[in-house]
Formats: structure tokens, sequence, C-alpha cells
């Protein structure tokens, strides 16, 4: 069962930048921007209600982001969803026809786990589901 | 202040189709579609927690939203916050040097009143701002 919106994410060229809007303009609170080696991807969360907006930035200049803001430009990245059990979300998707671009659960930040929906299944949005740690 | 995300809105060429995924392979629940004459489209909301997932398809040719799919294809449109006060909201944006595509709030459904933030202000990302009606 999906429970919420956990976050959007942003694509941007400058997440310093970009951050001065969302604190500045919008007077929303930046939780501080870190560097996830793995994604080759810099990151700042905003919490506005129960979600966040996520900005990410390429780090590097073969990030996988880099590809979509060379192809897109700036914009929504992808929207992601809370659900309580990932591995029986997954097996219902894969069951319905869906496609995944994750088969199983992989490991996300602060022990979560998460899984891609093709955008091809989505009406062309790039759905992310999260199964966030107990505790 | 920003309280939450009211709604993510998604650019669609088939409302029923799309609508097929969310609710079939995501298990969400369907508020009804209906045509908004004044914006020549079709909406139909999903509630997710606290927000909901906006699927709006044209309805005619000559929508607005139209252009849009033609130019980038299905995917999210904009992202629309609830605010307390929208005019205090518009003021202190156009203060602050953001560019607005409504100056003052223009009529919303069921009595709400809305204003759009120009994308280029906001990294790319249109966002909407909407006052709930009172009651």
């Amino acid at each position: 069962m999906l429970k919420k919106i956990n976050h959007i994410a942003l694509a941007v060229e400058d997440i310093d930048d970009a951050a001065k809007f969302y604190q500045n303009c919008l007077g929303l609170e930046l939780s501080g921007i870190e560097t996830i080696s793995a994604q080759k991807s810099k990151v700042g969360f905003f919490q506005i209600g129960a979600s966040s907006i996520e900005l990410v930035q390429p780090a590097e200049p073969d990030s996988p982001l880099q590809k979509f803001l060379a192809a897109k430009g700036q914009g929504i990245h992808h929207i992601c969803f809370e659900v309580d059990d990932i591995e029986a979300e997954i097996k219902n998707l894969l069951a319905k026809g869906a496609t995944m671009i994750d088969h199983g659960p992989r490991p996300g930040a602060h022990n979560a786990r998460v899984a891609f929906i093709h955008p091809k299944s989505a009406a062309g949005v790039l759905i992310e589901l999260v199964e966030l740690a107990q505790g």
C-alpha cells in the first residue's frame, strides 16, 4: 500500500543557486547539502508537511543525472512514494505487467530500501518506491 | 507559509489509460474524472496521504496542455503547494524578485485561489500556490 509522497526530486544545475529560491522566496528550511558518492550527486532536502523536496545536482561529469540535464534541462526528476512492504509492491507490479527498473529492492539512504518503476509504465513519470528502515 | 504539497499534476495523453496504472498497479483510488471547460482539460485525482496526484489530459486540440505534450511528452507538469495566505505569498515573491505568471490570485477549483510561479525562478519547475476556500 502506498502511504504518502515521501519526496519529489528536482534535477538542478547548481544546488546552491536552486536552494536559494526554496529558502529565500518560499521560506523552506534546507536540511543541509551532502554528496552521495555512489550516485555521483549532491543532494539537499526541504521538509514540507509530511513530504520533502529533494534537490539533486550531478557531482561528476559522468553522473547519470548529467545525461538527464543535457537531454531535458532542469526540472522534476522523479516522485517517490513511501510503501509499507517494498517486496510485496515489486511482486505485485511485476505480476500486473509493469516495467520495473529494479526487480528487487536496493539500498537507499538511511538504510531504506528503494526500487524504481520505469516511466513507460507510469505515463512518462519516473517513480521511486521507498520502504523506510524500522525504528 | 507553505503548509504541504497539495498535489502533483501529471500531463497525460489519455487519462483513462494513465489512470489504470495508478488504480490497478499502485492501488490508488480515483476520485472521478471531470472536464474543466475553462482550461480545456479533463482531470482526475488520486488521494495519497495528505496530498494527491492529478492526471490532466487536454480536452481540445488547442488546449494549452497540448503544447506541453507536443514539446515535452507525458510527464510531471507542475507541483502545487498549499499556502495560508496567497496574497502575502505573491507579494513576498514579487518583492524578492521572483518571476510570477500571476501577479494576483485567480480562481481555482472549489473556490480556491491559485497563482503560478514561472519555472525560470524555480530551477525549471512550474509551481502553483493554492489557498483553499475557508470552511
